[in-house]
């Protein structure tokens, strides 16, 4: 039995817009943290043909703060919720650790689920979710790797794509928070923070990471003991290099770079500052302080894709969404740079191939 | 009979949020050219809570066009589509001087309709719509002036509202097309395109403007004899000047500039280019080459906030939409200016008090 | 007798530098306030084939604070400074009233002279200067418009006669100072800022300046009463429009903006910072606090301009430099602009023809 | 006998100005190319209390151009120039190879001499030269590092030592040219470019490189086989990371980019084009197709800066004059990185310690 008909929707092929006027997708989220409170709040009010069903948080009260704001029901057991028929769709924004638990039961109901990064913390947790997911036999698993959807990395990876800059050498980037839980272990810098340019490399660039240093300075007194700054440099399997600036104590707001250097030009993404300020002896842009402003539209973007993708019982045609794939791509990945952070050398990075179910 | 119940909605007061799960807002497009499409394909694709539901266009192919992409009705007469039971709220993008009749059929079964600028190319046509919707007695018509939607505009605002700059002198205006149909006749320069500013200088400043003067330099030769570029100075109640540089043959792209000068700094709009790129011996940022791509964003929130509205029988408590009496004072404004345009000396603008309907 | 003789050169052609390696010209200057310390340094330290010979100032203890940072004499009246022996060329930076006396004993004894804006503050004293100057037969006289030294300017009026943007339609400029004097007459604003605006006007666009039009907002708090911020639209003999914001109390910094619009393009001038910060929230450019920084290049550009002038015996074949008539030609504008402001009406200018002296 | 003497100024203590009307220092230039013709065209035009003396070039034709343009003597013998009684100054803009005997000359005969980089191609030669100034017993030696009077750079350091970003941790520098001879030796990228990050870098964060990666991606195909871009990760002694992208065949511009992360900020380098344009669907910043344009405020000021310390007989208290010893550095530190070029491995570097002479 098709997912096309677990979820109740027309068998229209992929490209048909007859769905466009049915029920709207009924997704039920887990999670109803920072992240999941937004997700709740675009779903309800911004993303077409979607509605919220259920939420379900180890909080009853956020859960129940989320619900109040959207109309939707309390569901107290995430496994419930995920069986649940009125639910379509389910979202997890829940604790990193619990992801692989959440998706391996959609995926079991034959449920599209969009999970937040990381697909999971460790490379068996991503390996146990591609196999149930081979095994269900199609693609049901979306990982919430929200710049794919950011304007300025869209248009970025079009000029490349267009042959603007020809064919790419290098790959800057910066990733700047204001500040982060002092003391936290080194490892997570790369886990929660890089792995977003670990994903987007591989995604701009066509191809993988094959070789991973990590260079320390000193730790920024704000660290308290955490490596950080950290800089990464990354070779791909065609021989350009990626390099990557994270620093989660940077101090003075939250700010992502990236330049791609190409054999005859470059593009980088631009300052989406709305206004420019004068006063008191300088011409400012605002900075924002954390990462929601800077890709509220790329979260935006991502859901309506994702319900679409369901509505339709297909990606769209050009989708940059991440698969389950991608997510253990992404943990394989920052794994192999902590072990390069950790040991001061460079490490080869051995990904396995390829399942067939992840070929474009 | 309250506007809620012949819309069908529930009758939950203004705020509630129990409407979000109910069925979608209905919608009529009466319009499939470049802006209805647009429109169209918004509120299937990317506007939460509504659906398409029929469109009428005095060209079937144009009005079949969208229709295939969207999966909503044909229409032929659109009065009878303003009628029609499905039909919760009407959208009017068709050709400027149709405007009035559909607004006022739209006022006459009590359905909201959110009209493109202008609401009516005449003053008295306006009054028209003004004295319908005043006999009603409650607002239902919304004027799509989208420029209060676009997140530099909002954030523009928001830095006058917080006293970042102190109290408005002075406000630069810029607003360039590529090219424009040569030979047109110069006032249209001013209703067509100066419009917006007319709004958004009135939405910003927050008072009305009393004189404008325009100045005229030699027509650039694109323009094909129509006074273009133009200058405007306005002078608002409280002594503020707005300068105004409409030039809608500038050749080089499609771009619109705006700084608010205040007692103790300005505040003016970004460059909201996504990407920067490095090539042959520039640092470039693309323009595009007319407003649909500048002004995506503020549409897609103007339709969102208006369907809203819709579902909540009320606007937001913030929304920034413009009435029909913007709509109103629009056209009054922008038909004092080509007076200035042809007399060329300054005109005294006496903008009749606003209805009690209007009063915030 | 030519004024090479004069001046002690060698009478080689234009052209030639055999001259680079005799003895450097040796300046008296007039004035040791703030602009004529600058100068001093400037001509002490930073201009090729320049000493200074002489400093005169009302305040002596002024001029031998110049002094004893150059190694020049003080001498005590000026007129005995311009007529020294020793003195091979003039530098007049007193207080305005005092240039024209001391611009004519220069041309009376043959001796170049740069003097600062304005040549002198009523056209009957800058038509006194060119008589004299007509008499003598060839030109002494230049006047300190630095801005056409200025390398955004040079590279703006480039891109201009290079065609980047075709026939020039309008040109808008913003000239902005932290703080002025409180309560000074509304007519400073333009003999005092404005004036540079209009020599850069003439000087970029190469015609004249046919009317004047001045626009006044209700007055920023801190102006004291002086008309400030104003906004003159003035209108040239080819029919271009040039519209200055001159806002002489704007609080924040020091900025000069300049934009032309041409019939497929623009050029402006970019923002001269050397820095961008990041911190507290936001990214910075710092600005100055007044014209000096800003346009130290500029000025340091003219002087050396200036003493190659005068070594050469002759302008160098693209000079900048702003004659005698251009400085009459200032006056002349602001006096009208003057009008203008007190008139609150257009005001027509009609500049007597260009003697032939000062034909390029 | 002193340098004083010998070059005939007065012996005035540091800081005097007497000196500042004394007689021109005359400086004697070897090499007549692109540099030394630039040099030539400063001294004698935009330095003040400078003139040329003599210009000597294996090529006369090279050296007679120069002559023709300044009134200069042509001496065949560079060893004979450095004699020359009429000489107070060497400049060396030679071929690399000659720089060391050029200098040594010049010690020799106790005269100040500013040396193109680098000091010497080889460590040995530096350490040659460092002896020989050394048993002179005061400093005559500058190496043109001329970024350190870029007012950039100038700024950037400013910045940092006034405490708005607080202490350094990652200092990030791009260095690109638009093309360059294909198939030069891989090393050369080092020596001749990216040479001067490793200059700016030991001046702006006043501490010393003790160890150094080099990363290369896959090279560019217009480098014709040369390692090109490459990636130069440093640390210091304090654990402070630097990373160069150095790319000389990079197509599209010239472009120099440095931005030093702190703990509390960052400041980077402004990009200084004197205007912007806007045509043909961009906003464009026009770039340099060399770096002589981009440095030649920095050249000029280095230059007065050396001949202000020339007639002084001493620098002055704040130049930030690269000396002898940085010239060794710098070499040294270049030998390094070919080393971890040529390995792929990370480079410890130990430099020497400081000779008295050149503490500051």
């Amino acid at each position: 039995m098709s997912r096309v008909g677990q979820a109740g929707f027309s068998s229209a092929a992929p490209g048909s817009t007859v769905w466009r006027n049915t029920r709207p997708v009924t997704v039920g989220l887990i999670g109803a943290g920072v992240m999941g409170a937004d997700h709740a709040r675009l779903l309800s009010g911004s993303v077409s043909g979607a509605r919220l069903g259920g939420v379900c948080d180890v909080d009853e009260t956020r859960a129940r703060r989320v619900v109040e704001a959207t109309g939707a029901r309390v569901l107290p057991d995430p496994f419930a919720l995920i069986a649940d028929d009125d639910i379509d769709a389910v979202l997890v924004a829940s604790s990193d650790p619990t992801h692989e638990a959440y998706v391996l039961a959609a995926i079991a109901v034959g449920k599209p689920v969009l999970c937040e990064k990381p697909l999971a913390p460790t490379v068996d947790g991503c390996q146990r979710i591609i196999d149930a997911e081979t095994a269900y036999g199609s693609r049901l698993v979306t990982v919430g790797f929200m710049r794919r959807y950011d304007p300025g990395y869209v248009e970025l990876k079009q000029a490349l794509d267009d042959g603007v800059i020809g064919a790419p050498l290098v790959l800057h980037c910066v990733h700047r928070n204001p500040a982060n839980s002092p003391g936290q272990p080194s490892a997570a810098v790369i886990t929660n923070s890089a792995v977003h340019e670990l994903d987007v490399s591989r995604w701009l660039l066509g191809e993988e990471i094959v070789e991973a240093t990590v260079h320390t300075p000193r730790p920024a007194a704000a660290a308290g003991g955490t490596a950080d700054p950290q800089l990464l440099v990354l070779r791909t399997a065609s021989g350009a290099l990626v390099d990557i600036e994270v620093f989660v104590n940077a101090g003075y707001g939250y700010e992502v770079r990236c330049e791609l250097v190409g054999e005859s030009g470059t593009v980088e993404l631009g300052m989406p500052s709305p206004t420019v300020q004068r006063r008191a002896g300088v011409i400012a842009r605002p900075l924002a302080m954390d990462w929601r402003p800077r890709f509220a539209e790329a979260y935006r973007r991502e859901l309506q894709d994702w319900v679409d993708s369901v509505r339709l019982a297909a990606p769209a045609a050009f989708s940059p969404a991440a698969t389950a794939w991608d997510g253990f791509a992404a943990t394989y990945l920052a794994q192999a740079c902590v072990r390069a952070l950790e040991t001061g050398a460079p490490v080869t990075i051995d990904l396995p191939s390829r399942p067939k179910l992840y070929e474009p």
